[in-house]
């Protein structure tokens, strides 16, 4: 009994196949197979590198250095002046262009531009709980001294600034350098890189200039060459302000030497989505030093500052060999070649000469009437049957003791 | 001898089947087919669109810029005086309450609060190396004239801040808005896009407020509005501070029209995750200005700040059509529409009346006994074999000539 | 006619199979089954969890706290004096050494440095345009009294700064304690944490020091830990800075308990992968303090600041059961386990006796003379077998009635 069942698991289940010698079906099934294998190979594995595994999810560092000096209205302004913030973060501003109020005191004065000229109080009324002044709208009308017409009162800082004032930019910055200091690490794979060569001596780092063709692992970056990367005017963009994005992108093959993960730089204007809205063009900001008369009382000098900010973005995608992938591909690609079969039996019982005598072949009926039939009639066949037979119910082999009959 | 192979090769297998002619099993064989193919169809390749590649590792660049002014103190503040840091990060701080204590000076002084109360050096001497305290513990007593109970003396910047003090928080911060610039870029597909659509003009822009409901693509928004829809309360989130969160959600489907990538917003409260803690609740954090007396020594102005923090925090994620995960997801539907057979088959084989009889056609057993008996008894007829045949010996198209005898 | 297309419809096919009885090859077959089935299991399923889907698009923010003082110079300094950016963000700088060049005023001096001595303008003349410099070289070369040497002239902030003085860095950095409240969301499964267990009170958080051993759950770090974590000597770190990444790695499998999703912490000195090129080791940058003379003139403080800055860098992985991937390893699994075959019929259909009575019963042979032999001489079978004969032409369930005839 156990005996029975032990030589019924290890047996070994095969289909039985139709082996069709026509020179159609056979050239056709082999041209499928070959064009099946050749995407696979070509494009799924080579190409995308299906067999890899992928890590997005980076862990970077950047830290930034800016050396340079500009005259900005006959001062000469250095690192200390113009970065903000100082500490060399990954988003950073070169101030190009100030626009200082000096001297405001806390108290009343007249708000400047011209929507808040006023001949009444009334006038100045409509503006109240306004945020788009430089003070809280008092809803009183100055007039100085014999003016016809006044300027609505404000409480703030005063005097207000007056951020129409035309003056000339700090055009120095295109000769400014950026050193960036990058390292990535990929958490999948432990793998962590810098984004200089470990063969660059420090002098070679000192003195090189990056360039796209020529000098493409440098990591000191001319302001001058990033703007005309970009596409962009060294002198509107001083005067207004921009946002440029300086894009890291590590595209790593882990399953080659290490060395050859190195980064790719590119330049991008960071407002051209918004280029067609026309909307806040430019980039400026405010802030303020304070300072504090000898009795006391804090006065401060408040900065419009338009500014150059550079976003310092890193991207990677490392890729590694991995068991899953290449398998669940791998499988994907044996049961496609197998795909090809389902064309080929649509030609060859369908439209072949002889396809019916190919159906005969292929398929054997059974119906329920024959089982019905060759259960009823003749008990002892039956009989017969269940005593010649050795059945397993084993789903993986099943096997039946037929060989005395002709099937 | 190269014909044969050639002919051989050209050859096309396919599986011999058995056609069941049975109601039951055909009804449950097509139902099965129907819901496999269902499943794929529904929830795979449409609700989770898995004939996409997708891109979660993104570039995303963020500007933002307060306007608004309040009351604090008397005193009316602007951007300049209560963004911090000043340059529109993605990670910004609106001060609403200021702890202010003026001219500091190097020294020594008493600490302040009751754990530092003493009547004798030696209750002061186990504070020694505390890092909790205003400066450094010297270990001395002081007694301030008739004061029964003295204060610990502390060594830095004197005299030293008392932080207990109860002040109004500045609650104008209700009606302060927010614009965020925000531009992603996804790197896998080379995707750019930015957080306001390209038809929406400059003076809309300037003029709207965003609304979950009724305008979900303004980029302005008020911070009342966003403590209302985190359900914080101004009052106590501007006495206490607080850490916002501005998530930036972008799901894009890539084979859709570029237009429907759009962002969606969220509002959330940062530290929610802490909330049973109940540990450094509010946020605050503790900077200075420094100024020069007339002969030069330096003082400076400690100011803790109890902010607002809101940190706009991006998550993208695209997809796109791509023939790998197509393909593999493809395969895997046919091959599963395939796996109804075992069902089947177990229905069959097993449960159905003449299931035997089906075991008899479905199964053909050939043992190890047949096949040496085959070969000893009648040398002649294993000559015959050997010589009516033409074998390959190729895995894919194996042929026998085995087409005169019955098999 | 419609009964006879719907009857076709409703039938089953399956492979016909011929079911070998050999200890051999029913041996290899199974062993290859169990192995098969066996790195499924454990590799792809337990090891690899290839059942979820993972994600590492993950949104976080993160607030940091630094206490302690520490002496510089004879005075001492608190958080507000050396801590920069001061509101507690990812990356901060701790300051440990400052050269302060008090009173820089606009105008004209001496540069300093070796390499800029000189005799004549001409020694000047060289270093023109030079962006290394404190300020703008003018070209005329300084003599200072009866100095034999001069020094070039520099047109800038003035007195220009000496950065070679020697002098000792605040080592109580060793002392200060770094609180980090960290939240994190897994955007594709909607699941925020925290970086403390929600059971761990306040008194508990606020006296705890971190331990990778002992307490690897408190957000409280000694810098003094970190440092020795990373191999760092303070005393060198303090001096010349550095840069030092705290990574918060969440690995999360969300099919358990949400509870056990919890951070993992490491420190790691982030200039690692430049140590090679010794190129810009250590960490500084400079800023300024702006002060005004009673006449209003403006004049700075310049620090260049040595600080050692931390990134808290963070990463995270989720992964949760999902259908597509289960399935799609499932399919490949099932897949796989037919592959066993492969290598079963190679053994049989050639290594084994009586191979080719295998291949016999295996093969059963069709070629286009015999198709063409059976259609040509006798019309009437031909016949006979168009009239026998109801044919689908269903792809999924072919059926020919040919019972009558041998096959």
């Amino acid at each position: 009994m156990v005996w029975g069942w032990v030589t019924n698991f290890f047996t070994y289940e095969t289909t039985k196949s139709v082996v069709v010698k026509s020179w159609l079906v056979g050239i056709i099934n082999r041209v499928v197979q070959v064009l099946i294998i050749t995407y696979f190979v070509g494009w799924v594995f080579i190409h995308e590198k299906a067999y890899q595994v992928s890590d997005t999810g980076i862990e970077s560092s950047i830290m930034t250095k800016v050396k340079g000096f500009g005259y900005h209205q006959d001062q000469l302004m250095d690192v200390a002046d113009f970065i903000f913030p100082q500490q060399g973060a990954a988003v950073f501003c070169i101030m190009t262009k100030l626009i200082i109020t000096e001297n405001q005191f806390q108290g009343k004065c007249a708000e400047n531009g011209k929507g808040y000229s006023c001949n009444t109080d009334t006038d100045c009324e409509q503006h109240l709980g306004s945020i788009l002044t430089n003070g809280r709208i008092t809803g009183a009308c100055l007039h100085g001294g014999d003016m016809s017409k006044g300027q609505c009162e404000v409480e703030g800082w005063c005097p207000v600034e007056n951020d129409s004032i035309e003056m000339d930019p700090m055009v120095d910055v295109e000769n400014f350098t950026i050193f960036i200091k990058n390292s990535i690490r990929f958490p999948l794979f432990n793998i962590t890189r810098g984004n200089f060569p470990s063969n660059m001596t420090s002098e070679e780092i000192k003195k090189c200039k990056y360039n796209t063709e020529t000098n493409p692992f440098c990591p000191i970056f001319q302001v001058g060459d990033i703007l005309k990367y970009t596409g962009q005017n060294v002198a509107g963009l001083a005067k207004k302000g921009g946002e440029i994005g300086i894009n890291i992108e590590w595209k790593c093959n882990l399953d080659l030497d290490i060395e050859y993960c190195v980064p790719k730089y590119a330049f991008t204007r960071l407002d051209a989505p918004f280029a067609k809205n026309a909307v806040s063009q430019g980039f400026n900001f405010r802030f303020a030093k304070y300072f504090k008369t000898q009795n006391g009382t804090e006065y401060r000098a408040l900065h419009k500052a338009f500014a150059i900010r550079f976003d310092v973005l890193v991207t990677g995608k490392a890729g590694k060999f991995n068991t899953i992938p290449t398998l669940i591909n791998l499988v994907a690609a044996f049961t496609s070649i197998g795909l090809g079969t389902v064309l080929c039996d649509l030609i060859l019982l369908n439209f072949l000469k002889g396809a019916e005598q190919y159906k005969a072949k292929k398929f054997e009926e059974v119906s329920e009437a024959q089982i019905e039939a060759s259960l009823a009639p003749s008990p002892s066949s039956q009989i017969s049957i269940k005593e010649g037979m050795k059945s397993s119910y084993d789903s993986g082999a099943h096997s039946l003791a037929t060989a005395d009959q002709p099937v």
